[in-house]
């Protein structure tokens, strides 16, 4: 459990989009974001206070997050010096980079000297258990998408900020670096060893009062020949009550791998729900979720209406329109 | 790579179970074993020559193969003895077992200093890449089951022989500890990374001659919840061009989960087919393959006969009637 609120650190970043990290924060939980440091010539701005290391420490923050995407896989000189310094200042350190922090000796060094934390949210840090399959209390839904990122995450958060508005019983579960470092836990179960995944989400999604949503962070996706294998254990290990279909209309193959087409909502929608109900016969799919960012707004009203009317559920971009929608039809079951 | 031949260490077995891996060894390469070793009170034999270790270097044995389960997860002091005298001898030592050979540090100093090989097969030993999905060249086959332990693993060996026998080019490809200690090589896949288990397939089955059949082994299963991610990434990263269906028909219940009951065989077709087809296109369910060690051979025969009139495929018990027929599918397409 990595400990809140957060200073974000968008260090040197070349463009917005390397602070993708960043802006799920501070789009999503921005209770969690005290403020962010920016070192010279950073290209993102989150619009949050700009403040030095003690000015975070004396407004609360507990950790450092790194919240940019670092140039050419190395954790850069130029970074480590505000790293030591925060270490030094009193913050842990939380990263979801592929570069561990903890095999930077340097940072190793200080943590350890100042009784600091470094979490990589890469690296499970949970002995996981074999899935056993029993029926667990409380209710679970997972977005599935017809690809690789197609907005799962995305989805899953939008519902659960309309839950918690409604006064619902939700909790957004992680099942990746970003998500982890939004809320501060969950399982990095792209990294988790074959045998364990289906039990790491059982175990990030245990028992829960009867009325309660786990609302679980979809990864890979059943067609993507890849990472399927880490679909088919969200499904198995999530046992999930409700599937959200998810998909990018735009997009002209599977992504990273060309001569793979994507399939149909249709055919997602036939695959996914009998290998679901393997693991929780009552489960159903209650809506669909469409990632319109590449059309204008008539062309993705139009897209949503016609996908709607087809598949017979509601159909919506949660980021674009809301997901009271999706929350209704989950609701409803 | 293990260096084959081998010296199978039965130790003190408590029954002939036990020794599962050395009869795997024994049935499928019997070529690569020389010999075995037992200790006092050793309740299982292969009806291969007992040896001394010095009587098997002689012999040209290569390594010593724990081919027995140990009692209480332990590497036991009376074990310990033998396998530092095998390394003093000149053997490396190739091991499946839960606890590693590497994590002894008296077999690690004694290997360091006598320069031999310890093999913990079930841990990867290769950086295995993503899977990118590209279509590759020669054949692959694949055995998927009803649920785990249904008889994969012998399937593919009974048919690689058959094929061996016949002059087919075909290479059984291990995915798990016993396959890797039978072979001296393979992917331990339950014991991969989540993000490269299709990749690690992918690399276990490379491009081969047009008329190559790699001969995939399974495991788990699509309907056992707690393995099934990584079925499904041997569905996807062995882009199989046939599929056989597995199934024991005496089990009550998936292995290890009451409650959840077995598919049939029909929805074991209409669910792997077209996951398989994602892959590769042209894949094809060519037959079955019964595990009938619980029936009567009349009962056996009875129940073959139904499944193949049912199914319209191929239904053989390999261990029992042999793979040929099996075979003949395969060679059909």
């Amino acid at each position: 459990m990595i400990k809140t609120p957060y200073l974000l650190f968008l260090g040197d970043a070349p463009d917005p989009l390397a602070a993708k990290v960043a802006q799920g924060i501070r789009d999503w939980r921005p209770e969690n974001a005290v403020g962010q440091y920016r070192m010279p010539g950073c290209q993102a701005d989150m619009r949050l206070p700009d403040m030095t290391l003690a000015q975070a420490r004396a407004a609360g923050a507990q950790t450092l997050v790194i919240g940019v995407a670092n140039r050419g896989g190395v954790i850069s000189p130029a970074w480590k010096k505000v790293l030591i310094a925060a270490l030094e200042e009193g913050f842990d350190l939380a990263s979801g980079l592929h570069n561990l922090l903890r095999d930077e000796p340097d940072l190793a060094a200080v943590a350890a000297a100042c009784g600091r934390q470094l979490h990589d949210v890469r690296v499970p840090s949970v002995a996981y258990p074999i899935a056993n399959g029993e029926k667990r209390t409380g209710k679970r839904c997972l977005a599935v998408g017809t690809d690789c990122s197609v907005g799962k995450m995305y989805t899953a958060l939008a519902m659960d900020r309309v839950m918690q508005a409604r006064g619902m019983k939700s909790t957004f579960r992680p099942t990746g670096q970003t998500g982890i470092l939004i809320t501060g836990d969950g399982v990095p179960l792209d990294a988790v060893v074959a045998d364990f995944m289906a039990g790491a989400v059982e175990w990030l999604t245990p028992d829960n009062d009867p009325d309660h949503w786990d609302m679980i962070e979809g990864q890979g996706s059943l067609f993507h020949v890849s990472y399927s294998g880490v679909t088919m254990a969200l499904i198995h290990g999530g046992q999930p009550d409700a599937l959200i279909l998810c998909h990018e209309p735009t997009r002209t193959h599977m992504r990273g791998l060309p001569g793979y087409d994507l399939p149909s909502l249709e055919t997602l929608r036939d695959t996914a729900l009998p290998l679901a109900r393997i693991a929780n016969p009552a489960c159903q799919v209650v809506g669909i979720s469409v990632n319109t960012q590449h059309m204008d707004d008539a062309e993705a009203r139009r897209y949503l209406a016609e996908v709607e009317a087809r598949m017979g559920l509601p159909a919506v971009d949660p980021f674009r329109h809301g997901a009271d929608r999706l929350v209704d039809a989950l609701a409803a079951i």
